[in-house]
């Protein structure tokens, strides 16, 4: 397993892995540098889609492993991203209906490494995450999903709301869960079914609870606010594995 | 909320917070120490079951916040337990037939954090851990729970297995995952129930499982081992819930 998270420094080593076509989640650049080879690396971070920084000397120093970084510093996915269509495809392969994770801002690298576990265990056939404001595949994330990062494929879009419109051209429907809904154990939960996740912090965002189709509920009778999201995340899987696979 | 985690240094404190009857989760003294005040204190420990170390002077400088430890270090539970009584009375005081979690062995404060806090909303009315090579109630644990040790007692104890028989005598019957085990959605999870839960690494050890009535199955289609233990304890948790409170 590969679980080396990729720091690269320099601008020759940067170009290169632009070119090379490798997965840069984040792009660090001297501000104010405004020279030719940055201006290059700038410009292949922005045809890929890579999130770019401005930042002071003292950041960039801090960053640097190697203190050679001359104003670029980039930060490789430790993992290759799928596409969301290679998600669809595991599902068709399987003949089976596509049942897939939307993470709507899990930050911790820990959650997100438990629920790629959680959805390889359940049957899922891949995760969409966010570009921003959200974990990516980090070492950390790859060590916490105990192996599954290199069996459920986790695809990473610029905007969910608008993946989200698009897969439910392809027939799925969404659901996600909040206090508001109907019972989870209630609720017809088969079929092409995308599962939304929201964050730690502030659940799920109105943009994308406003495309979900439904809104379930796990029922809580404690005194505290919520369960923890990879938890969460869990319950809600297997109440889909069970009647997906169990329900008479 | 209390969340500090407390470090007792020095004689007269250590002393002082036995006789003040706090819950000590360890005590290390300096190996070969043996004067009046250092063997009341080992005395005390072994009177309240607390575990003592015996360890080089390095280490205890090494562990010292203050330097000033005079040969003995302890560590108090940042929250006190409670007794597997009260978690009993809980039960009965809501009128409903008690539903208790054990742990068999979670070593990280994070997951015991997350199952507390799962304990808390699933309604069950405690949480039962061993003393010995297990995470206790730590500052991690506290935080990780989100509030939820505030409300949810967790009690530790010193051999499970006999507290398990004890409980049985009470009505309890006990049920623990594993993958030979009946599937979870086809089990009856009903009645008075203890939920074990396995450690991270080893699962349930052999005579914990050997003292379960029941053996029950996570279906699991993925190509890993695993869930994560808190994730786990989650689904279980809330199939239980599912069973007692909402199949008709």
């Amino acid at each position: 397993m590969r679980y080396e998270e990729l720091t690269i420094e320099g601008r020759n080593a940067v170009l290169e892995a632009f070119r090379a076509g490798k997965t840069i989640d984040r792009l660090f650049v001297l501000d104010g540098c405004q020279d030719g080879p940055v201006r290059s690396i700038v410009r292949e971070a922005k045809r890929g889609d890579t999130i770019v920084s401005f930042v002071p000397k003292e950041r960039l120093d801090q960053m640097s492993e190697t203190k050679k970084h001359q104003g670029v510093i980039a930060f490789a996915a430790a993992y290759e991203y799928a596409q969301v269509e290679d998600i669809l495809n595991a599902a068709e392969g399987k003949g089976e209906p596509p049942f897939i994770f939307l993470l709507d801002g899990i930050e911790d690298p820990h959650n997100l490494g438990a629920i790629i576990r959680t959805a390889n265990q359940a049957g899922a056939h891949g995760i969409i995450i966010p570009k921003r404001r959200a974990a990516g595949l980090t070492a950390t994330a790859a060590k916490t999903s105990a192996g599954a990062i290199n069996y459920t494929p986790v695809a990473k879009v610029t905007n969910l709301v608008q993946t989200m419109e698009e897969l439910k051209e392809r027939g799925l429907w969404f659901v996600c869960a909040d206090m508001g809904g109907e019972l989870m154990y209630r609720q017809n939960l088969t079929g092409a079914i995308g599962l939304v996740i929201g964050s730690e912090g502030e659940g799920v965002s109105r943009l994308v609870k406003e495309k979900c189709d439904f809104v379930t509920k796990i029922p809580m009778f404690g005194e505290i606010d919520s369960l923890n999201a990879s938890v969460a995340a869990g319950i809600l899987a297997y109440e889909i594995v069970r009647q997906r696979r169990f329900a008479k």
